[in-house]
């Protein structure tokens, strides 16, 4: 039983048997994927359905609405992937902010490794003009993870840990601009710069380096 | 009358007059906001026609099919948009890689001050998977911007102008991430930092600052 599913296990206690809550997570999964590749709009419930080898029936009994499926998709997979990199940074948060900013890098790599789905869906439902998602990030992550961010690096900065010509809440900004663009746009700059040889360490050493020097006061 | 429409004039020899010029660019430049705003594929020819004040057999009449509406909207805004911005970059080619990075990151604020479709459009055409533009920057863009920039970046890192720890490919995509990125979600974090007075000035200001640090060897 994965960390997912024991939290969707914890929050339903009438669920069904094992059977079916495996069912229920394939359905997540399948709809989790057709957001990040499709978007949530163009997202076909029934294809949804057949994809995971279930009947619409089924689906309807596990979510009932759209609005509810994407509700559960972001409970259960996108939040709990924020507070995976959330907890990454506990232990760094009150330290040198330098450290932080680097910290921050690195944890969003092992994220995206893990929740490969992120960086799609970010594009399409948050940085998309329209996109569904765009409230979650304002109402949900915001609070938990950019502002307490920004507070550290301001912080930080009054302490003279890092470049006093930066600005804290661009900082974070640039930090989601060195890591999510890349890795969404990798597709794009693989071909036109025929770079399969860079994988995710180069790709984390280059962004480390980038900082290292443009960090320092 | 504006480069762009200078340039179209230049090629179109057959076109009609002045005023059917006009109503052509008037109907290219409410094409072009709807493709950012709301995409490509979202885009309907008739409301096209009505923000434009004119009928649908006279957009018919000036681009025919869909697909000649967005050819003609890559040929006559965003390649000529692409062109300034390497035009720019022209005088400080072939010399010291440091500067080159800056003068794009400058010229590229300069651009989108000037077309301030660009970050968006980008995102919902190129960036997203399965957006209609991709194939442009692929075949169009990236032999005539990315590939002669990384190029200079290589030539410069062995002349020891940049750091070694950085990758030239790597960087041409941070530089996009330092600058696109933040115009593009400029909405997001302005609500979620209350960053109302961050101008494109200090934007700029803040990621000189960061790249001047991160490039140094």
């Amino acid at each position: 039983m994965n960390r997912q599913t024991r939290q969707a296990a914890r929050r339903r206690p009438g669920r069904p048997a094992a059977g079916a809550t495996d069912q229920r997570e394939r359905l997540l999964d399948a709809a989790l994927a057709s957001f990040a590749d499709k978007g949530i709009a163009a997202t076909s419930l029934r294809a949804l359905a057949q994809a995971s080898g279930l009947t619409a029936a089924m689906l309807n009994y596990y979510f009932g609405t759209r609005e509810r499926l994407v509700e559960a998709v972001v409970e259960e997979r996108l939040l709990p992937a924020i507070a995976e990199q959330r907890d990454r940074l506990v232990p760094v948060l009150e330290g040198d902010s330098r450290t932080l900013a680097e910290r921050f890098v690195a944890g969003l790599h092992t994220t995206i490794e893990r929740h490969p789905w992120l960086p799609a869906l970010w594009v399409r439902e948050v940085l998309t003009e329209g996109g569904e998602l765009r409230h979650v990030f304002l109402e949900r992550i915001g609070p938990v993870l950019p502002q307490p961010l920004v507070e550290r690096f301001a912080a930080g900065q009054a302490r003279g840990e890092i470049s006093r010509e930066l600005d804290p809440r661009l900082l974070f900004v640039s930090l989601i601009g060195l890591t999510m663009l890349p890795f969404a746009a990798a597709p794009l700059w693989r071909q036109v710069f025929d770079a399969e040889d860079i994988n995710s360490e180069r790709m984390l050493s280059h962004t480390l380096a980038l900082l290292a020097g443009g960090l320092k006061p």
